[in-house]
């Protein structure tokens, strides 16, 4: 059983403090925690003193705090795999509230400055707002090609299109491939934009990274582990998609998992979340972008496409997410959204787009910064 | 400010054991609390002994807990109105987590024997399972007698059925009114059974407690205080419907606004939540029952009728909800679906209900209950 | 049965043309409907027949259209209520899509124009932008008055404040009532501020009525029917919350309702959804803004502080509201949010309220609009 | 463009007929379509015949109906990609309903018998229930055993265990891999038990396949369409999960990912959606088996485990399920639940699961049917 250091002395305000000598030990793993277990009420001290002796056993500190009506046990120390589950299901245990959010690498605490990510002009980050845009399936070279000249003209610095399309409907068109990757590049060699496509399957990382500035990871692959992780071991940028019923902490966990391969280069992207609401296709919370902000040091893109899936609302939702401080915006264009072979419904005009481009410089600026 | 009197001691597992002697104080009062204050991973001690400080300001205990990364403060006593808010605005706390729930009369912890409503031969609750039955809506004599008939025939024991309305859309069939209540009550006359039946506004308590034997409070009221109340200050049983997006603790906070007025007699009917799925009307999440059952004495009643809003889903979720143990299902039955006013496609004909009931009882048996 | 006069005709493209010649009787009705329903796989000719039959015995003209794999009919005529249940219930038939939206008073296809709603110095709508402060609940007439200074140096017309509190627990401090209503009277007599204010049941309209400019209908209450029929027959503004389950279309059908008894000055109020996120009380959906624009002429106000709950995310979410195009905000202002009774949590300082407001005024005019 | 070569003819009743001589042609493809374009209010009869005549253009018929206030169109024939998005972007559209659903070789339409999977003892469908359980994780060889004796000795035939673990935190016990898998095989050996276990990626599919009877397919991959297609090719039975915030279309769909390779061993698993709810883990709506089992000929398992994630309420859900007519059930069981690595709180003991087990039997043979 591991020994507990502890020392009580009285405050000034009369409140008891209880201070750990073992504090100060050097902070080398990831996962710390500290997890308050709450015990049914009418838990004996037996009991509690059971459930103490068990937080002791796997090494981590147990406070008893006896309330009123219930007592609490505060487990502190280094967390190990299954601990808040294991002590949830004891008998006398009401529950477990864990403290600490999870994710290390992500967290604003372990790194205070803001990470810019770039990649050709395109700049996420930092002060800098980014925009990307493009049609959602690379469909031909005429149509990427005159896509991305269009939104170069309006002010975007990254082209996006799908080469590999993760598709509900395996009937449904599945992209042109390496077809599609190639008119991409094609596409920066022309208009010096930064090519950001998805990639799919973790065979794809090497061959999508040949084409590509940066991989992005789709909604549907947010909790495909062996994905993140090789995007993690790759050397390019990631513009990674919540998932629709992703938590804030699943998402930056998933963020973790690229960071924790060595590719510090991650950007996070809203897309809007599954809700009741059936007006829009998703619901587009712009509250993510300053909860995020206070979170973590990565840079924030919102999809105003895909978050509500209509046209006519993706110009107003652009601008408010750059009210909203965001550091970039990802919007599919399409020289004629009527031909497009998947996501028409939601896909500008390059006409559209540029008048967008024109309120949310207007928005930046009057906030002082620049897009 | 506060007293402290504290007592550390150390326990046989050499936790830290922290006693109030203040524990044993008469517990009068409603909403003792435990609070856990997270302070921000950057707060220094000065900061901490501070909002101890304020902690103990406000009649509470505060237990400082340092952390490896974070501290947190247990605050501990007699909650006044207000105190989470407070604690959570100030600037160098991270977020406090609240310990107890917050209801009281409704808990089990308060009162361990279930509590049983009866009227008539419906009796719910403490082992015995009612099955209350009838339209969406009273149209007619001819239509509500018949109901009434066919439902006692096949072994309800409440009979329901609307006459006031509460509906969506103005331009919807709002109900016959007290010429409804008129109705209902001879079909009791006739059949012995109880009806139950909703108020929509304080102001006809009294009318609709003229006919009714359990008044129904329906979802989109669950949070009308003066209706809950009104129907408070009642001596008829209530049937309380859970609110599509309520929480079981606002719920039972809802149930706890009637029993605070003295009205004991309070069953509890899930119905269905809001959530993203649109096959059927509402999703009827059956863990409801087992959870309220560890959690109050109330009686529990299964709605599958708006639950799924789909006549072919009604039986098997009403079978499912016996499996699962609860205390009594109210069910939309019409002598013919088609013609109803309201809610035409989740009713039951009289046929589809009496092939329901075999099954319900042949499951209740099994599990060694009756219906 | 009704009859059908129908005429058949050739588009120029080919297209089958069926026009009726009773499109041009004149249109008083509220309800006018087309209903697609739609026959199951197996559903023979005769059954196709039998339901078409079913759909004229209604007074409804059937057109049916048959498809490769299924044949649909479209019913088309004057709704009455429960048409769209009776047909979802017959047994060939697999489901019914209504096509017209169910509000008609609130709607732009109604009146084009914008409604504009004037009080005081407070105007919503038609380019207009009001701005709405105060703390959540009047507490003293220290409080009250000291608010309404600050918020109308900061820049707002309109003065909230809680007198009668719907409260989750009736444990908690629910207003001062009708002292709150003086107080909150007092301050408008001494900055000018107009008064908005909850009113919780019919029989408070009058009550309220006599001191308050316009009167709220919270989130709780927006399926309240009597009370909004109540505030319907006012002569005050209403201004009323969305429901948090809500569907744009309950919504606007609860507006509906106030309409429909006459009082044309309602003000929708978007306030958050409960979703499956946490780390914000509820998710506010800035894309209501630019969608209810499309479908209704009524002003729209954005409440960011119930709409996140998190005092740090209010003023991003409150200049991206506006930078979406609101006619308004709603916003919680206390002197000393750490001592408020209620929503400290979420409530702004005075002087982030100043530099909130600052920053709305920038967006707004950079997008040529004013506060 | 597409000639129309239809025929209309007046039924009976009065309503208008209008057939298409083409209706008769081969059905070979696997996505037929009914579209209906709903116009704007405004929409003059020029833009609905513009709207026809591109209609027309797709290949597909059109069918326009004038109603009182709305035109609508029928588009009727063989989908391609992207129509629906296409038209919904035209500017006279205000929305396309789609109208049939858009799987196939899952559907109950195509094939009416429902579909049986077996693997060794294990048979789900087509009136058989078969029971899966075991622990979360294979954490060693002891463990795995003795939970395969367990289980089996309760009534098992499957026996589960993750040996490739996906958690949502890269710091997490991650599974033994290989390890794991041959202690599964072992396992089976000794009890005869199916084993089912997780594959996470493509390159896996035929090491597991080489261990495994049954692949499962976690939540999280339910939309990772390569991973998807490569248990297509496989010859081994697939255990679906539906992923936390999916549609039943689209699980379907992804069902239709995997049949579309040739594997027609295909099993559905409802394991909880994601809600408001926090009481529970996810939200367990079992109204799903009755739907789906109109809808498809598949086998249908339910995860109460997951579902709940609180081992108290797993026993009254499973009990529940069976009653709701499922095929089968997936359960957790460790020998020790508070030393599980994974998932200890949802766990149930042996002794829990067995008494499961004989209240499951109960039910299902009170309803005629056996486990």
């Amino acid at each position: 059983m591991a020994l507990l250091h502890a020392l009580a002395t009285r405050t000034g305000s009369g409140a008891l403090f209880v201070r750990s000598i073992t504090d100060t030990f050097a902070c080398e793993d990831k996962t710390r925690t500290t997890m308050i277990v709450v015990m049914k009420q009418q838990a004996t001290d037996e009991m509690i003193h059971s459930v103490a002796a068990r937080i002791e056993s796997m090494g981590l500190k147990a406070h008893v705090i006896v309330g009123t009506e219930r007592t609490v046990i505060a487990a502190i120390g280094e967390k190990r795999d299954g601990e808040q589950e294991t002590l949830s299901s004891l008998e006398e245990v009401d529950k477990v509230v864990p403290i600490l959010a999870p994710y290390k690498v992500a967290s604003r605490e372990t790194k205070s400055e803001p990470t810019v990510v770039r990649s050709h002009d395109l700049i996420l980050g930092g002060g800098h707002v980014g925009v990307i845009a493009g049609p959602c399936s690379v469909e031909s070279e005429e149509q990427i090609l005159e896509s991305a000249r269009q939104v170069k003209l309006a002010g975007a610095t990254g082209l996006r299109g799908g080469a590999f399309k993760p598709r509900t409907s395996p009937y449904s068109f599945q992209g042109l491939k390496e077809e599609g990757l190639k008119l991409l590049a094609a596409a920066r060699e022309e208009t010096g934009l930064a090519v950001v496509t998805e990639v799919m399957t973790p065979d794809h990382v090497s061959l999508v990274g040949n084409y590509a500035d940066v991989l992005q990871i789709g909604a549907r692959n947010m909790q495909n582990y062996h994905l993140l992780q090789a995007v993690g071991e790759s050397d390019k940028p990631v513009l990674l998609k919540r998932g629709p019923s992703a938590s804030i902490d699943e998402f930056l966990l998933a963020a973790e998992y690229i960071l924790d391969q060595g590719n510090a280069q991650v950007v996070l992207c809203e897309r809007g979340i599954r809700t009741f609401e059936t007006h829009t296709r998703f619901t587009l919370p712009l509250a993510t972008v300053p909860y995020l902000r206070q979170r973590t040091h990565l840079p924030i893109v919102i999809d105003p496409s895909h978050g509500t899936g209509v046209a006519s609302l993706v110009s107003p939702m652009a601008v408010a997410a750059i009210a909203a401080d965001c550091d970039g915006l990802i919007i599919e264009v399409h020289p004629n959204p009527a031909e497009a072979l998947s996501d028409g419904a939601q896909s500008l005009t390059p006409a559209q787009f540029a008048d967008t481009m024109i309120r949310c410089r207007l928005v930046a600026e009057a906030l002082s910064r620049s897009i």
